[in-house]
């Protein structure tokens, strides 16, 4: 089972892609697309929407995964994570890709046990699953990797609802 | 001059094409592109995706203007909004058309001549101003039509910056 993991933004957007087999996970490809706050609205969304439907099409993952977040500082942080996340909602709508999110404590829940452990070790454990030689850095890539490990944990209960 | 006029919403997406020909302006195009909360997430932004993608290669407008609200009673609807603002933002680069942003109180200045001006008031001018039989139902319509003349109005003005 191949996943694609994306922690959405519009400067940075985390993109891991994980295949699974039984008890075993490794990485595919891990990347962070970046934008400049200084380019035009359509140029940052059209690069991330280029990035995300390039892995896409080269991995044809079986589910994406996305980091949800649901309290942001400011209003307008969560309008731009809207712009990223409009931009990964089409490329599944074209690739015909179901999407499934998870909230921070399912991502620690998954990897580490419990919701409440750290972002250390959230990253430790992306490592050690994935058999990676260091943490994976930047931390866009690492939490890109846990959400795509995160739906590889969950998708073997059953019942899972996309998101709507 | 063509211009996409665009009230962004997840549920209820505000298309209006207008065309400005001197002092005179006609409605090309209007409608309101609905969808179901109960759809999968990539459904709903993948038919806003559609829709506007529709509009841009019919009417070859030479801008996008969409409506830009920075306080949000909520995070989350922020956060939506920003969903249907990604997908009109990946179509805006896929064609390589400028997209614009105006808030409420240029859209009032524009049309009514102030800042503070009603709601109420603006639909009227954007009846009079087309030169329609009644005023645009629903409101979406009606307030995708009012950017779309909100931006033939400030284009007359130089410097004008694309939205980043
Ligand atoms: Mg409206």
């Amino acid at each position: 089972m191949v996943v694609l993991g994306i922690d959405p933004g519009i400067t940075n957007l985390g993109l891991g892609v994980v295949e699974q087999v039984g008890q075993k996970a490794r990485m595919l490809h891990g990347e962070v697309v970046r934008t400049l706050h200084t380019d035009p609205a359509p140029k940052r969304v059209g690069r991330l929407y280029q990035a995300v439907y390039e892995a896409a099409v080269r991995f044809k993952p079986v589910a994406i995964a996305v980091e949800e977040q649901f309290f942001y500082r400011q209003n307008e942080l969560a309008y731009k994570v809207g712009w990223a996340m409009g931009a990964v909602l089409v490329v599944a709508d074209q690739q015909g890709i179901p999407l499934y999110g998870y909230g921070p404590p399912k991502v620690k829940q998954a990897l580490v046990g419990y919701g409440h452990a750290d972002k250390t070790q959230v990253a430790y454990m992306v490592r050690a699953i994935l058999n990676l030689p260091t943490t994976p850095k930047p931390t866009h890539l690492a939490d890109a990797l846990a959400i795509a490990l995160t739906h590889c944990f969950f998708s073997r209960m059953t019942g899972l609802a996309p998101l709507s």
